[in-house]
């Protein structure tokens, strides 16, 4: 994720970082070629003048701005809906974690809700590496005793995992009286919902809008800024190669932010920061038990991952 | 469901495969073909000339654009809905087994949690079998003991008597003294969890966009295709075909599109994979009871079913 | 509620039955006259000249997408959140269902469980009839207690008497040493869950749209196609009214459609199949409580009402 | 709000009242005459024509979409939420008095459930005073004892010095013994509900759309309706006047209704019918608890207010 | 926020504040001088004319739509967003205030009492300083006592110690044998909405729109606004400066509105009212504690905080 400057209106107009313009520049600049060789052939191939002009284009245009529209729409739906996941992995983690410190019956300081709160910022870290499809082992490692972190390694779902040892933390805790069943249902309701989180957050990763849209939507784009220099060339004769990569920058710059975001757990400059995230989650979990807070090195100023 | 891969954005212009383009190919052949008559007669039909100019297409765009993007929006949220359902499906489940596991007081490996989580995944298996009109009768009787499989194969609603047996185990886990009727209704709270997700999938599948607006979608589209060639035969002469075949496909595909996610629990290329998410379920659920995780099989590569 | 049959895409262009044609016919027959006779005169009256070209129309339509769009997506929503509160009440009775079968304490197929049934599903029908204004005391008699029955004759809100009922019933379970209070709580949150159905059905049929609304679209809708044919005469000629009445249709249908299904409890063709889903409902009780199934007699095949 | 009825498609055209037509009629008339002048002089002051051509108004139109569309529907989603949330308030008080009556251990017909019964209903009146800023106290004697009415009558936040009147009831029925802690979290529960309802509705009345909006659209809508004519007047010609007042009809029309509804608390013939909601609350309520329920008047038969 | 008056609508094409318009009158400006500089060149630079029709800007104009009709939502969407988080604080802290008064066991006007309204206070006010990024030392040590304004006055997330601490008070009414586990969970689930809207709003406060779409739209708006006088120099002459700096007004003020209020909790005219609110809270819960209510002191009529 790419902090935001306060920029002034001007410079703004062209800040490189964050743009999607590198990456889409050889595709305009062969577009700007194209463009300027129809130019210089008045749009005549062998003295066959294509007879375009501006008029089809902005029935095109109904087209382009229906399927632009609801894929940007979705993607940023999906992006926000998962940045609202992991918010609600913030609060949920935060509610258990006062549960265990307030009134689990363990001392506040102990071992045992210190055990507890490793479970909840180790569960913090494996889903993140599920989402992103990078090994979790180091991580948990560092966070847990070492048989739970073996045999994590080789599970399949490990958050999941996570949560069945939080659950059987929470049954040991009333089986050795320092809790009755109503408060084992109150972490059982915010068990609950951290698997809704991580169902959520797994749904957006393996689900992907239809790929037929992908497929539809980026034909579209490219015929249109194709056929635009062939529309415009009798009307804008020299100045079309200018005004074809304008345009055609804005409906492609769309197109590919929308690709970036749809896939909101990748790391992408525009993706969320979940490390960003989840030494935040770390961070206060480890303020509430009152415990010491790592200095995670030094950042890039610029960009959260 | 189709697997994305990152294609090039050039050889993404070329793919068949996803895209609803082959089932399309006779429509717009025989509007390609009209639309040579057409622009071959100029227009004239016996000496009359069809006096139709591109003017009212932007006026026809209006409706077009107001019906396709509605349509668009209601067929993809029904889409995004019943995969929500699927996911609650999942978190669902795997509290249930959760519960189940840590504090039903049976003993973790025992019977009677074993039997519970098979009512689970059957439960998943039955509930995809009803939304695709299929039989279940085999994948149950291989998921549960013979007697209830019987029982189940003349159920009208298998999902809902799996439910039902599922509320028969918690009540004897209490009158065995296992759990007190606290922890049974953490688990009852669970169960009308998945009451909701049963009736949502049923919902969706029962009822359609209402037909009225298929009918007057379907003849927009078609009649303004249709239209499309007489209002260009003088603007755009021998190019009418190509940019009109254009045009329809971007319409036309949209509609097809939308038809096929409408109905999210089909099979075609773009439904959701109701296989794939229900071996899923049931591949986390037994690694949760540290059961063996059977083997699918081979799987299409690009394709989820 | 139309069944939707998969009809081949050149058939659909002809149905009848389904399409808010038949209703437009004489409007739109009354348009083509009117258009016809423009054109005949060639828009001149009494040697005035209507000086109408197609240019405002453009500045029209934006009003009037913004309406149709506005009014459509209202009316859509209307109809899909009636839907879904219906779908609810069919989770909620279930769930109700389950747990009068499965933890009520009475004997599953005992009598008191039996009224527990009953008592939902003549909820299920007074509130159908409700909705829809028409006398339940037919259906009420066959499945409740004569002196309940008689009672529910003159109540103003009879499905919320039958829910008092439900929880006296429910009251009665625990001083009888059924049930304790936790479980009782859990009956409870179910009616709490049904009391907002009720509500939700309750004020979708009493608010509509407001008023204003439908006046503002209905002159414009009307007024625009009363202009049209002066705008295309000079350039359609006698294509005029051919144009101009796909046009209005298009326009015309969708404030149609969105009128027919703004009120989806109604009994028109496009409305919320509430006979359908009652018996649904009742099916799906019985069916748990292991009862008979009443056959409800030959359906239409392909309208639900 | 005003009633709906179903008035015959051609005669709607000509309706009067409910309309925003008559609030608006000086300024079209104004505009009207304003647009005569400039036919009269043909665009032309003081020998300076003035070069304005229908195109550039079709790119603000795109703006005057944007901004009409975007307003509209905020403010008929704050309707409408509006809505949701006193037709919520009719489903938590209905399940507050089934609890009251069904499950608090006093006598059904008793003093204490009619008092409770007596808190909702002034509740409800209460909340209806504070959001249309009227004087409750007439309203609040005839329903509460003296002194509880007299301590009201200072109170800045009555509906919320009423709910906590009813949470030291329900303190008072399980220091009786009447209930236990359970079934005084069930009142809870819809108590934090009440809480929701009364906080969301004054959300909605102290928070309107931020102001800025008001005056960009405001001043969008007006000035492009002043300049209609001038565009228009060449190709137009005497039929200037009349499209133009068309045209800005709708959209000056548009900004008046989401000005009226935005605020949907108020008085206006477009509002919530709060009177109307607030006797049928009563009149359930009174219905539940067996009581005689009120005759409110006679009303005018068009319009809830 | 800027307080609503109803304004004449004549008089309010002519408001000064609360409108964006004072901070974009320099670029406007300046658009307006190259526009007279274009008029007065005839669109010719060195005998070069620029060959600029208004067709393209209808192309423009639908990317432009689409990327302000997006980024206008979004930033709405969150301003709504962060107002419903705070109503939410609202009746939230109502709810926990009146559990403390109706059902804590103490005395309702006791010490312990007391102590917790402190809390929900305190928290109200650390919530706003952390969101606004201003020091909470001053209003925390007025509403806590000395040691605990103390240890929070080195707290990165104070809200959520303070949250804690509320933990503990409810753990020791309950080792008072004031409350059961029973009714502190009726706190305990408050408390879990609390964490829930911090952190709802810091997500919002710390999740902006993705940068890449400040920069698109930003671009996008900016030379579409440059290259308007070239296109209108032709056809509207002398008129194009002031045609120009219309249109390029209502863009370019949207969009600095959607800046504005994208990061709701700053202090920005058109932002969050958080001051206004946090008095309101703390007047709601002494008001409920029969408390004296302080005197915030003259307000600005007009602006709110």
């Amino acid at each position: 994720m790419i902090q935001r400057k306060n920029e002034h209106w001007f410079s703004m107009l062209f800040i490189w970082r964050g743009s999607v313009l590198p990456q889409l520049l050889p595709r305009l600049l062969m577009l700007f070629l194209i463009s300027a060789g129809i130019v210089f052939l008045k749009g005549t191939f062998f003295h066959f003048k294509i007879p375009l002009s501006p008029a089809p284009f902005t029935l095109f245009g109904i087209a382009l701005a229906l399927f632009l529209g609801f894929r940007n729409n979705a993607s940023y739906d999906r992006f926000w809906e998962a940045r609202k996941l992991w918010g609600a992995l913030l609060n949920d983690t935060r509610s258990l974690a006062r549960q265990a410190i307030t009134f689990s019956g363990y001392h506040r300081d102990g071992k045992e809700v210190d055990t507890f709160l490793k479970y909840l910022i180790a569960f913090t870290y494996a889903l993140k590496h599920q989402l992103r499809g990078t090994d979790a082992t180091e991580d948990l490692r560092e966070r847990l005793d070492p048989v739970l972190a073996k045999r994590l390694s080789t599970a399949i779902y490990k958050p999941i995992i996570l949560m069945k040892e939080m659950g059987i933390w929470v049954q040991q805790a009333r089986e050795n009286g320092k809790i009755d069943t109503i408060l084992q249902r109150a972490f059982d309701e915010n068990l609950n919902k951290l698997s809704d989180i991580v169902g959520g957050c797994e749904r957006i990763a393996s689900t992907p809008i239809p790929y037929t849209y992908h497929i539809l939507l980026h034909r579209t784009v490219y015929i249109y800024c194709f056929l635009l220099p062939f529309g415009f060339v009798d009307s804008l004769s020299w100045l079309t190669p200018f005004i074809v990569i304008f345009i055609a920058y804005t409906f492609v710059a769309l197109e590919a932010i929308a690709d970036e975001i749809e896939e909101p757990f990748g790391t992408a400059p525009n993706d969320l920061a979940l490390n960003a995230m989840t030494e935040m989650i770390e961070t206060t979990l480890l303020e509430m038990g009152g415990k010491h807070i790592p200095d995670y090195g030094k950042k890039n100023a610029d960009i959260l991952d």
